[in-house]
């Protein structure tokens, strides 16, 4: 169910599976790339800020994408990633949180190369209360059918 | 060296040591949390836009963090992620390479809370033939000394 640039509609919605997060996760991810007590250690976050611990927000944004992927919208039609704006972490995620991805077309616009698009996906992370816990944008260059790596005798 | 809200200066500047990817590495994170041929597989990305295996933007993303938190500078004074601004992926990261982070600090200001203040740092990442890969801000909230989740009797 690829979607190719000239296919994705401005104001289309997507909605992702869920995924829920294990305190053994959390704490893996944080010991490899954000270790934070308030990510890595049970006992001294029972006594901080959040009264037990939180993922890292960056394992969130991971799960985020993975949660992207997942939708198979871009399975064949990614190019590349340009960036990320406005990330906000709204709300802390907590071991045994289930989230759910939805994400929006925002813009899309076409670029001076013939092969792919510009598209901003608003991505917007809930909780299994419904509550937004991240929200942010991603800028990507997509194919136009015909022209993806998949199909590389038309590319080059 | 732990660095709190008041004595952060705008304009400081610091400097991470090193860090290289390894193409195990690469792949691993690949295989968790952004599953896309260019990233997982050495066999097709030859074939593909980048000729050979290049590293998950996110994976660079929490690599560069994770060298900020290996300056010191908010080992005590970290409260909490607001969000991040502005992320862009300049060029691609390959196995091998070694990456350096510079970070500034952009810009400060108070909060209605009094135990805190919000720092814009931004993030340079560099390889080892000092290309910009990412850039990014990230818009932090910083504990006031006295108020640090390290000394919670003063706090509450």
């Amino acid at each position: 169910m690829s979607i190719f640039f000239d296919d994705f509609q401005v104001g289309q919605i997507f909605v992702s599976p869920g995924r829920t997060f294990t305190e053994a996760e959390i704490i893996s991810f944080a010991h490899s790339y954000d270790p934070q007590s308030m990510h890595l250690d049970r006992v001294s976050s029972e006594q901080g800020q959040f009264k037990g611990l939180i993922a890292s927000g960056f394992h969130t944004l991971n799960i985020a994408w993975w949660l992207f992927l997942r939708l198979g919208i871009v399975e064949q039609s990614m190019k590349i990633g340009i960036g990320i704006d406005e990330l906000r972490w709204n709300r802390p995620v907590r071991p045994g949180d289930t989230l759910t991805l939805t994400v929006e077309i925002a813009d899309k616009s076409i670029t001076s190369a013939e092969d792919c698009g510009r598209i901003y996906f608003a991505h917007t992370l809930k909780n299994e209360d419904l509550e937004v816990v991240m929200t942010y944008r991603s800028l990507n260059l997509i194919w136009r059918e015909g022209f993806s790596g998949k199909s590389r005798d038309s590319q080059e």
